[in-house]
């Protein structure tokens, strides 16, 4: 495990030395977890010209959610509140000789640079971008088998709440009551804020649980996912409430579920990302609700809910072997509400039977 | 209330025009909500040099929990995904002929930084730094109102748990259901991650609930806290389960009672940050317990848990009246477990009564 994370150093170590620096900070949690194995808040990791080193602010929690750091990686925790690791990373850096340092810029403040800039003024700052993010993207087979535990354990709480009568219950303690489950079934926590959607609400993207309770009749969406180790996964599912879905919700249902279809056959390697997107979207546009889409069909999970790869319109790149991605198309209606499908897959060669579906609660529209 | 977000607005542009600007860039959540009243994801809040301008990344939420913009503030909701409004602002403020913009260089990463320049070539960016931190130290009525109600809030959520049984129940299961109870007695949400430490956890600064469950002779601690329309609010109490305390769980909860208080009690318009601090930290360092003492003794709250004032011994400035504090020392024994007593409280005039404390839940240690 250890030599997993000292891997995918040695890898970025590589490609920053290729591109012509000596070292590089990470400062994105996530990148940091990722190369680290854990990301303590304020955390900074210094790759190169030495060893490898993990800088903290304080004591590390001990705490099993926030990880551990790999076991060859040397750690200096900083005393409390004694000024940025990433200020210190920069300083170790230029006294062990580095001639230039690479850094996030898209994660670091100007404040922090500056002070970086200033602890190190003859250090050259160069601008690492999204280097970690893409080697992120592929994930190796223990990453997907976290992906599929997280997956086990959200389908296991929505299918246990599933058992519950809704009715009268409101959005928020819905919400709750599912992020309960996700710990008790041994998550981490919840991936995200657990979304409860009821009636006019149902279909809405980015929807907050409310207080308006459950009705008769009414569409019911839910998103939620579980964090598991740090790797987070996502399922979306709508439903009816009551003995029959009217016409109108049956259309609807049909309609997304056909898209969301369309979207995921056409996961494979080599594809383009936007394609994943256009399948679906045509689908619903082809049906006149081409202005109520949201911006995207889906996008990579990982140590985050939402990374690479986008599958938009305007996406540039190609889908690869062993990339989970989410493919989440919906309708919202306003004043009526709306049908969202999401799972959360991994994309795999067709010669091995397609994309390996993670989220496997059914998709048949039920009434509850 | 929409001539309070005006007022305060008005405030900072002349703050800034006296240092130089024309106009002033507010990206910080936090501020943004501060000044326009509510803070969608992403947004940015132009402040001159025409009317002050609020921009969205896509239309705004429409949740009550997320605030709403203040009456008379123009919205430009940016389509989604199509840029980034800090650069839509910067772009605005130069077409309005501004020659500076005061950006918040704590909050924008070089990357957007390097952006809005490219954006808008001849603006001359200029440093907010903390200056809408620094207006948000003393709060108004109003906003002392809604710390009141998120402190009655947790009151009651905190009440309730003490009735039920706690042997045999996991500390995140307690965690869990103190947050529904917030949820339920009308926060927005938890202030802050709930924190519940049992036994040898107990007393420990920032621990995650884990899955050990509360046993009898076991000393309790938690940290929780409401989030009343974005005001945050924090209480920490220690109890001993079981029907009676060993001497030296009473000792030492003596001990940090005394602490707490003696901090309490120099709270007063004039009196140093740094000294409140030394009043809690001399009696816990007198009865030898000097180095597991914490980095503070306490902080300010407000929209968010943790903001100036610092109560800790490298403070530099005074308190006011009206500014709302925490006092929250504490001890942790690795091993045996230790006692944290925290209260929000809000500065007033010795003549007007002195501290106001916010947190009334009993500070006597209870058996449960």
């Amino acid at each position: 495990m250890s030599e997993l994370y000292s891997a995918r150093r040695t890898r970025l170590r590589d490609r920053c030395a290729a591109a012509g620096s000596a070292a590089a900070l990470i400062s994105r949690p996530a990148n940091v977890r990722y190369l680290a194995g854990c990301a303590p808040p304020g955390a900074a990791l210094l790759l190169g010209p030495d060893d490898d080193l993990l800088l903290t602010e304080g004591p590390l929690s001990g705490d099993p959610s926030e990880g551990r750091p790999a076991e060859e990686l040397r750690v200096s925790e900083l005393p409390t509140r004694d000024g940025d690791p990433v200020v210190a990373a920069a300083d170790q850096a230029a006294r062990a000789g580095a001639g230039s340092l690479a850094v996030e810029e898209h994660h670091l403040t100007v404040a922090r640079h500056r002070a970086l800039a200033q602890v190190a003024p003859r250090l050259r700052l160069a601008d690492l971008a999204r280097a970690v993010e893409a080697q992120r993207v592929v994930k190796d087979d223990e990453e997907i088998s976290c992906l599929r535990i997280a997956a086990e354990i959200t389908d296991q709480a929505l299918g246990e709440l599933l058992e519950s009568i809704l009715v009268g219950r409101t959005e928020r303690h819905l919400a709750l009551e599912l992020e309960r489950r996700l710990v008790d079934h041994g998550a981490d926590g919840p991936a995200f804020a657990t979304s409860v959607a009821a009636g006019p609400h149902s279909g809405r993207p980015g929807h907050l649980p409310t207080d308006r309770r459950v009705e008769e009749g009414d569409f019911l969406t839910v998103n939620l996912g579980a964090n598991y180790r740090g790797y987070r996964c996502e399922i979306g599912r709508t439903f009816v409430i009551g003995t029959t879905p009217a016409d109108w919700q049956i259309e609807l249902y049909d309609l997304v579920f056909a898209a969301q279809r369309a979207g995921r056959e056409t996961l494979a390697p080599g594809v383009e990302c936007r394609e994943v997107d256009r399948a679906a979207r045509q689908v619903l546009v082809g049906a006149g609700h081409g202005e109520r889409l949201g911006p995207g069909t889906g996008h990579g999970v990982g140590l985050e809910i939402d990374e690479d790869p986008r599958l938009s319109p305007a996406a540039m790149g190609k889908l690869d072997a062993c990339v989970p991605v989410t493919v989440d198309p919906g309708i919202h209606i306003p004043g009526r509400g709306g049908v969202r499908i999401d799972d959360t897959l991994v994309v795999r060669p067709e010669a091995d039977g397609g994309p390996e579906l993670l989220t496997i609660t059914t998709k048949e529209l039920l009434a509850l």
